[in-house]
């Protein structure tokens, strides 16, 4: 099983500098996230494509993702995109709309809370997606909190802090 | 989505006594571990049902094991058992047998390392087999490591530690 | 022993909140660390006194840190001082001018990466002052790093992101 | 500040075997905690003397331990053992008996739960006495959980599985 995933920034890959005391998007944590699990039977390729806060991303950024996937999918089982979870939404929309004819799936997730906190969903978030990309049918999906949500339709539900279908 | 978790003791939830320093199944971890994960859309109900290392297991056990899936399927739409890896294969291969016109999975997993080590695999494989009960197809399967085995034909791979098909 | 522990806020008490992505002072963190440790001769009092970034600290801040630590002394075999570490100094240096003939140590400690990260110093910092707290003489200290030093002449090493004696 | 550390494996360095489910001393875990720990002004010298549990150490192996010490000495600041808790009161008292006119501390200290678990008190203890090492006056101690005790006298208080004085 071939797993292409794409690197965008996001909340769960912001990194605490100890100068100034900020949380930003520094680099990606991915290596270090997929080196505490246990991947006997998956081959894994990556491409850091953005690395900011999905808040400022730009249509050029969305464009960029959207190109970044055509290309992963030639040569994948799957493609997986680590993405910001404000604008994910946004980004999954895109994709589904592009992408015509998918045959593997296309799979988004990310996190509430930093990789680098002890509390995060980070990699929960990571692992489901992992699943997920062997499981489900081609398509582009939001897989997050135990679940799995198949584009067009999916949103985030900023009370409950998770994302859920219209 | 109501999951019935059954618990049976095994090397994922062996704990450190430190007493006499011993390795033991003194207790479950299963709310421990399913304390640090986000299931916004998953009801869980769990059964002790043996509570032993998994080379200990008699016949018996492994009936209590059975009827107790039988009993949860009623009422779940799937049914996840933790189980010790050693004999993880005997009681999958069980279950598979006696358990005929499933409509919901069945799923087994375990960890190499227990719950209670820095280092363990067993949140990952938990994680794995709670997505993978909203996902695949009524049988009885191996959930461990990113891989989703289908019984019958599941073995333990022990130069490798992890479960393959034959 | 009987160690009276105040907080006050600064970067070993930031927490991340998950609405807007925001890491900042929202409550103490205090008894979440203390819950991690072994202390079975140490009896704690503890007190909220400020709760913000050291940087943001005006002189009624320190002031009410000063008082606090006065009535505390009286009954405490040490008083321990969560703080910044951005003006730590200042404080301590207001404590080493203002608290003539103590008779128990004062000590200063903080970290450079939240205690909520999974690589903080945050532990390290408050096992190392809880240890100090019960060996060094009356005066005042900054204790972090494996280093104890005695006021005045302390300061910050921006560039190696501890501190040092002049 | 120059520090030796002698592990002799014990409890704090049990490793988990994946292959046969065992809990034993198979390799020194000291370099893997010191690497979590910040001590920018602390040079570390370290050397294996023993590997096993502490209740099968021998005369043979304290003696080797007292030698190694004594060694150690000329080129240190401190000297700090990993011990198992089980016998760590008679490597003490043989070293406190044999190493006459120390100008330098000597610290034992151990865990209760072995490093490689979560709940582990490894960590503190280390933290603790590599403190201690920078504090206390020539002898030898048993440093752990927040308390600092000096042999002879110092024994293993099993019910609540820490150690005290007598």
């Amino acid at each position: 099983m071939r797993v292409t995933i794409l690197t965008t920034g996001g909340t769960i890959e912001k990194t605490y500098n100890e100068r100034d005391g900020s949380l930003r998007n520094y680099h990606t944590i991915l290596l270090k996230m997929l080196a505490t699990l246990r991947l006997p039977d998956l081959e894994v390729t990556y491409d850091q494509v953005v690395l900011k806060d999905s808040l400022e991303m730009t249509k050029d950024d969305r464009v960029r993702i959207l190109q970044a996937t055509q290309q992963a999918l030639a040569c994948s089982d799957a493609v997986m995109i680590l993405h910001g979870t404000d604008t994910l939404v946004q980004t999954g929309e895109l994709l589904h709309r592009e992408l015509r004819d998918l045959f593997v799936p296309v799979i988004l997730t990310g996190a509430m809370r930093p990789y680098e906190f002890r509390d995060t969903d980070a990699l929960q978030n990571v692992i489901e997606a992992l699943l997920a990309a062997r499981l489900v049918s081609p398509g582009v999906y939001a897989v997050m909190h135990n679940r799995v949500l198949r584009f067009p339709g999916v949103r985030k539900d900023a009370e409950r802090l998770t994302f859920t279908k219209l």
